[in-house]
């Protein structure tokens, strides 16, 4: 059997932030909370002397036929070569006989999708269903995406944007609107945006925190996303302390590299549900208008496998890719 | 810049066991025992319903292009399906941007290289210069290439062969005659082959050990490499204890997957040096005829990005390769 490998133009072409997606990233944190998956620590690779790192990631899920291994990597030099920072690429291997099916050359574009992905899972079962203004701290490509998420499963109708660039936050501004056919404003301030969102992103390289507890009022959700690695934090440790619900794509590497590892340093005893949890009918989502709520996403492997196959599935029916060997 | 892909037809075209082979992998210990390269922990994945394991391993050697992402897969329901138990491929990274460069589709061919040249620099360092009797226990793969490496650098004549199953044994000993022109003879027992020989390397998938201490005599080196998990064994821990040097690929791997994981049970200081300590000149080889020598080898990431560098430079050089994307 060929293994197939599929370029990011192909894999553009077939998958994209559609709900299909949502529901396939939602089964994998339901199967997550069963606790029936395998999901080995990931690899992490520092490169000092180049500036960069290189992490993997798998998981396997009950019932699927295959599993990813998720390549990423972030070359903080590579922008001064006219490179990208992020790259990444996804091998899907047979979860039966572990040979090597697909290669996905995808560039990064999957885990930018799957991180968005959580995101509109988060704000569908953690925002006001009435929630129509949206913050987004950030001007990437993923506060690009995250939009584009809150769009699919809320009447978002109002934008605030904030980034430390102010030029990038008008240009991301323009793009969305035109995008999106909204009214998006760019803000001089990350406190005026969360005080009037009803829903917050937070999609920032951040090293300290953008976004305190002062600025929390009832009925917010705040969705953190930037923070993917210890030294990086975007929410002050009081808002998650003062959220009535904290919930972590992963607990265990949220406790690790995201907003949760910096706010258990003054609160240990932070009560954390998962969104696999709340995915599966375990546990509940927002349970009244007043709450306040935060979900903490580092991107789980788990994630990377429903995209991976999701994406083989439809480029194999498309009949897309190179078939390379035996 | 497309990414490479190579094919194992095309691997075996331009990769073999060559003196080449065996000084970059000496390279890559040498680099290992400076300090200066990055090698995290593997990742490792087992998937008990499959009955098969996933493992991912990677180096970073100070002065090299690029680093390899080496995965490897054991499947055992596999023969039940016609197909090979162990599976594998390489990824080629660049070290300045990580972007990924070459896929190597080699189905394990590497990773049995790269074991194969380590166990000559084994051989290289710590058998007798005259040793002219090889006992090898095991007739599969490994087996066949750690014979192939001992003739490149020691000047064997007789080889005795052991396997669990006799006809095996009988089909290696017939096949490696023919092809290295040597007098080969299968044995009834372990213990006859490791009296006569003057190295014993053990390449079986043995869970308990097949070698003890009284057989072991002045001047025999034996080297280990059929333990990569932690339940495999073929050494009895006496044979490290009593053995006037012990030599480990790496010490830390040895200490959890090795030879080495057994006997640090009854024997926790054990004296141990690195062969990458060896190949720098830090430390001697072999340095009296009569000296009893033990060589655990588990297989280091360090291994795996020199081989497919040297691959890929050679199969670049061939024109050998499909380019795919952008």
């Amino acid at each position: 059997v060929p293994v197939t490998v599929l370029t990011e133009p192909e894999l553009r072409q077939c998958v994209r932030l559609d709900l299909e997606l949502v529901e396939a990233i939602a089964d994998a944190f339901t199967a997550s909370a069963s606790g029936r998956v395998v999901v080995p620590p990931s690899l992490h690779m520092d490169l000092t002397e180049a500036n960069g790192e290189i992490a993997v990631k798998t998981a396997w899920l009950p019932g699927l036929p295959s599993l990813a291994l998720a390549v990423s990597s972030v070359f903080f030099n590579n922008p001064q070569r006219g490179l990208p920072r992020s790259s990444g690429s996804t091998m899907l291997l047979s979860a039966e006989t572990g040979k090597l099916e697909a290669l996905l050359l995808d560039h990064g574009w999957l885990t930018d999708l799957r991180a968005a992905a959580a995101g509109a899972l988060a704000a569908r079962h953690l925002a006001r269903a009435e929630a129509s203004i949206a913050g987004v701290l950030g001007a990437g490509t993923q506060a690009r995406l995250q939009l584009e998420a809150l769009i699919l499963v809320r009447p978002i109708e109002r934008v605030l944007v904030w980034a430390r660039d102010a030029v990038k936050a008008e240009c991301y501004a323009d793009e969305m609107a035109e995008r999106f056919g909204l009214d998006v404003l760019p803000v001089l301030s990350p406190e005026r945006l969360v005080l009037e969102a009803d829903i917050v992103v937070t999609a920032s390289a951040a090293r300290s925190p953008l976004v305190v507890a002062d600025w929390l009022h009832p009925g917010l959700h705040v969705t953190a996303v930037g923070a993917d690695a210890p030294d990086k934090n975007e929410l002050h440790p009081a808002v998650l302390a003062h959220a009535d619900r904290l919930v972590c794509d992963s607990r265990a590497q949220c406790a690790r590299l995201g907003e949760l590892h910096h706010a258990l340093v003054s609160c240990p005893d932070l009560d954390v549900t998962e969104l696999g949890e709340i995915t599966a009918g375990r546990k509940p989502g927002r349970l009244s208008p007043d709450e306040i709520s935060v979900a903490d996403l580092t991107g789980a492997g788990v994630q990377d496998t429903a995209i991976a196959l999701l994406a083989c599935r439809r480029a194999f029916a498309a009949g897309l890719g190179t078939k390379i060997g035996d």
